[in-house]
């Protein structure tokens, strides 16, 4: 079965693999796997930023033995980024390691790509494996006439027997299956059991591997990570817009869709769950070999009745297939903020958006899959994680199911930022939560370059302080502005990962003042007036020539106090919160949700985005959403923990603080003070620091 | 409100009334009210069946006093049928005694007509209230910014602080519910909670009657009684034919139609729900005042642009209606046998045909209702009661709910016949059941002259010793052939509760002997050689003209041979359950169904159907299944004594004992042994005792 020419290749923690030609490199190989590897410069090794690590061993599980002779020899332009220690525990750079052998390859945080819309890949979090629905495989004997009980109390029997369950009740739709399945396993039987409570699935015989899908519903995105609840591998990550973006980008623009339009909000539903039958059949779909166009002997494409190419499976040698169908899920699980929690579920979400935004539920549920219309095992629950307020939801319960402050002595600070900023502040002693209305702007929407994370938006940006040029990086393109010609870059706009990025650039450069506003003096024809609007002052960061929406890409005055106003009351929200817990400093921050994943941390610190902490203890915590419900469906401990989140953690509304709209005026000025920041020297750029 | 020409009538126990003009008789005033009284002779005050008891007394409950002034002075004819102990109780003839006022009418069950296939009546059992599905009222304060909870928690917490119920989960439909309710009920709510566990409906505002519908699901006929879960009250009874009747007429039939077409499961099911859901329309309807057709000015029938005539709403007045809708009610129950539980929950019954007839579950089973189609309240559960085994079904665990052997001392033996008959014995020491295949034949099916119990039906017959005449009675005519026209019966044939009947008087008469077989000395030309068939010897019990079939009714020497093998099944099947618990006698003899409320006890008795028992001590249970479904809807303590008995009476396979066939030889004589039955001297006529 082993073809030279080719090696097997798995990169985790995706746990994505296939066999790939010898020769080419890891950046390549991760292409056609389907792994994102960051790849700044276009892989002419001088971003530094595709770093790699070769695991070597042998991997039983992936039947492989993977080594450092199994890719090419060092190269000298390594030797810039990878330090030595780095390079003893197995690093490489992606561009510059090519495959020469079967190799496991750990790609660490800061090398994925941040194709948010493409792809959110499963963070490495350690769970205990305790999955709410568990298998148990039984031998019963015949019935006779001496011993004629009926088929369900005969297999409950063996399994009080074997494995002490007892009480067991059923599913309607699984007790159908009941009599032809423990026939045809000749009275052996294998059950998937609820909670310990309830029968769900059955198969004929022994079964030992089954699979089930967590699912993060955000607003824009929605990401399901397929995992085998025996071994907790995640075997699949599958995502799509959310398709409910048509009736509005943010959730009070869903929320007023829904009060205009009457069935808007089981038309919202309806198209979600469409889309989720969707995503489901796709993760499965990757689980079964790739399909081809039928040939004849003559090579000729083989077409049906309707003309169309007939489609054959091609499956690669030595590749197991695990063939899903999304009948074969037995879980699944879903994490979403309270807003898209509501509509998902068909909840009236009018009082969420109204002061004071009581949710209908704070409390998870476990709803049937097929009253859900979900097309999964139809015995099955859906797990809804709970929320824990009108505009605090599942996210935030997530981040703390999976970081787990409620557990710890230090004080964490925890930031889901979103169209709302959610937070969470405390310790195991007393934990409260708010949100504060940072407005779309920090995620780069309503501003007048502002666009979704998709390809052809800025998402990291520099602006030289001597002459005011500009570089920056698109999704989408590998490549920066300077090592590209500008008609390759296709730019479109600005995303939210890019929108800290432009205003730390622009102050840092000192295009804007300290109050936000543009500085007197400029060095470059990038600032001008608006030519149709006298009044309106703006920046240019992508000229028209570079984008492909023929204009000029700017950021105007009023885009610029859009985002200080983001960011004042983020920093606003944070600093009441602390006084309301009497401290005066927190211990970490967490920054959750893409925005965590792609700002940089020191410029968010020193844009006063968040009060002062030791920058080593920012750390992004990925995908939270997605995480909880990956937790949720592994452990089912932390279902009950989360429930005891919502109903512990305390909401505090800051808007009716007394001094709330000072500390707003305050925060908005950047950064919020300077001497907040000793420990930001050496490591913040000096301009900044000396700025007045 | 009061018109003098009208009187309030209320029957008891159906629970049916209204008001009727003053003058007519207490038979016509159930005929208008919809309730069946027995009147064999036609009202001719000469057959004295019609026995009912004025209830004296003000009755606050249906605001009216009922006193014996309220009725027409007694008549002599009525001294033949009415003890004088009666006349102080207050019996009347219905045919002899006439409305003067508002009344209070109770029918006892002898007095009651068989119409089976129009109506199951609710039998009085003794019921304690404790509903599974309990209502709570509560009034939360409305959420602010310093208390924002959410509504469904507010809602528990008052729940938990006035009731102190706790840990209550929400069915997903009612949730979505919530919002609106409860800001419409100006945050009072009355909550429906299922099993103290889960809310399952929510109503704005306070809400005290509520409502909820027992069925049983029999082979032939379903049966519907509306109740009110506060007062217990049996508001309407509604029935049908089984619609899976097409199928086939018996169990057997319809597990062929499964097993031979593909999908007949799910159609037989599908029929079976859409009749219930009419029958469930049907009941709820009969709560709105009645229907009249629309007439404008000049008295013209109004019609609507398809040329149907508008219909109106003809309230009566004094009369208080409900206006219910199947949306209101939020608890069902049901009571099959196993073959009819398996074909509705759309369960494989291939297993339930064939030896050693395990069923799929024996436990009870609560499904949503919106799962198995019904139209009811969507967040409800519809509970299955329990199977004993393949075929012993929950009619059997409904006899025994109500009856309650399990607690008593006395050994009772308790008797279900239908094509299978089904057999319990024993007392509070232990409980053993078993099925015998009595055949078709006691129901009157597959004789050559044999039908359902439906209008044309011999259900009662004598036959003269002296002449061999032949008087009867059919279903749908109140009198019998000798007060009627020959033209006016339009017999169609036997059914059920006339088959013993038959051969007891053949027996009895001497037209047939002991062993069965038609005597030598034969006294009228109704006994003849068939003139098709010269092998064929048969007794005709109707005459062409008398039927509206255009052919004699006979009965032939091969149906007697069915009837015999019928009856001595069911004889061996009593007799070897005995031996099993080592007892040569029961105390008390309990017959369940259509065919026990009907049967003549003394000459079920005396053709030896059932081993020897007092004559007092035997009685008929009546609808059993419906019975028990009422229980199970009113008494919640009574689903976990369901599943009790159905996990603890142990069953008995009686083919294979050891002497079955020679017991089952001997049962076949008629009657079983002349010298079993010395305490009928003076009840059963001197012929039967006397012959040999």
């Amino acid at each position: 079965m082993d073809n030279p020419e080719m090696a097997k290749v798995i990169f985790q923690p995706s746990g994505r693999r296939g066999e790939v030609e010898k020769g080419i490199n890891l950046i390549e190989a991760s292409r056609q796997l389907g792994v994102d590897i960051e790849a700044l410069c276009g892989e002419k090794k001088v971003c530094g930023k595709c770093k790699v690590r070769v695991e070597q061993g042998t991997f039983q599980k992936f039947g492989i033995t993977s080594s450092m002779d199994h890719v090419s020899g060092w190269q000298e332009e390594e030797d810039k980024f990878v330090t030595k220690k780095e390079k003893e525990e197995g690093f490489r750079l992606a561009c510059a390691a090519k495959v020469e052998g079967d190799l496991l390859i750990f790609v660490p945080e800061e090398s994925r790509a941040g194709k948010q819309v493409v792809s959110k890949a499963a963070r490495d979090i350690p769970i205990e494996l305790d999955p709410t629905v568990k298998l148990y495989t039984v031998t019963c004997m015949p019935p006779t006439f001496e011993e004629p009980t009926g088929d369900f109390e005969r297999m409950c029997r063996e399994i009080e027997k074997e494995y002490d369950l007892t009480d067991l009740s059923v599913d309607w739709h699984t007790l159908r299956k009941l009599p032809s399945a423990i026939r045809k396993g000749k009275w052996t039987i294998t059950a998937a059991v609820w909670n310990d409570k309830e029968v769900i699935n059955l198969w004929p015989g022994e079964v030992k591997d089954y699979y089930g899908i967590a699912v993060d519903v955000g607003t824009t995105t929605v990401a399901g990570y397929l995992c085998n609840l025996r071994t907790m591998e995640v075997i699949e990550t599958a995502s799509m817009m959310n398709p409910q973006c048509k009736y509005g980008e943010d959730v009070m623009a869903r929320i007023t869709y829904h009060q205009m339009n009457p069935g808007g909000l089981e038309r919202m539903s309806d198209d979600l769950v469409e889309g989720l039958n969707n995503l489901i059949a796709n993760a499965c779909e990757a689980t079964h070999p790739p399909k081809v166009k039928q040939k004849d002997e003559n090579g000729k494409v083989v077409k049906d009745e309707d003309g169309k190419p007939v489609m054959v499976e091609a499956p690669e040698e030595g590749v197991e297939y695990l063939r899903l169908t999304p009948d074969d899920l037995v879980d699944i699980t879903f994490g979403c903020n309270t807003a898209m929690h509501h509509i998902f579920l068909k909840l009236d979400p009018e009082p969420v958006g109204l002061a004071p935004f009581p949710p209908v539920i704070h409390h998870s549920l476990d709803i049937k899959v097929r009253d859900l219309g979900l097309n999964i095992n139809s015995g099955s629950y859906a797990f809804i994680l709970p929320n824990e307020a009108g505009f605090v939801g599942a996210d935030n319960v997530c981040v703390l199911v999976a970081e787990e402050p409620q557990k710890k002595e230090e004080i964490a600070l925890i930031i889901d930022i979103g169209t709302n900023g959610e937070l969470v502040l405390g310790n195991k002693r007393k934990l409260i939560s708010s949100s504060c209305a940072t407005g779309p702007a920090l995620e780069g929407a309503q501003l007048s370059c502002g666009m979704r994370a998709a390809p052809g938006a800025i998402e990291r940006i520099t602006i030289d302080p001597d002459t005011h040029e500009v570089d920056y990086k698109v999704i989408g393109r590998e490549a920066w502005l300077k090592f590209s010609e500008p008609e390759q870059m296709q730019t479109k706009g600005i995303c939210g990962s890019g929108i800290l990025d432009v205003l730390a650039e622009l102050y840092s450069s000192g295009v804007i003042s300290k109050s936000g506003r543009f500085a007197k003096e400029q060095k470059s024809d990038r600032f001008r007036t608006n030519p149709d609007n006298p009044r309106q002052k703006e920046f240019v960061i992508a000229w028209a020539k570079e984008t492909s929406i023929g204009k000029d890409v700017v950021i105007t005055q009023k885009d610029i106090r859009q985002i200080q106003l983001g960011k004042g009351a983020l920093y606003t929200g944070c600093k009441l919160m602390m006084r309301r817990m009497n401290i005066d400093k927190v211990d970490t921050v967490k920054i959750a949700g893409a925005f965590g994943t792609h700002v940089d941390k020191a410029k968010a610190l020193t844009m006063g985005l968040f009060p002062d902490c030791d920058l080593e203890k920012v750390s992004s915590v990925g995908n939270a959403a997605g995480d909880g419900a990956r937790v949720a469906l592994l452990n089912r401990a932390k279902r009950d923990e989360a429930n005891w989140i919502a109903r512990n953690v305390e909401y505090i509304e800051l808007t009716v603080e007394s001094d709330f709209e000072q500390e707003f005026a305050a925060a908005m000025m950047l950064p919020h003070m300077n001497d907040e920041f000793p420990h930001l020297e050496g490591v913040v750029p000096e301009e900044i620091l000396r700025q007045k």
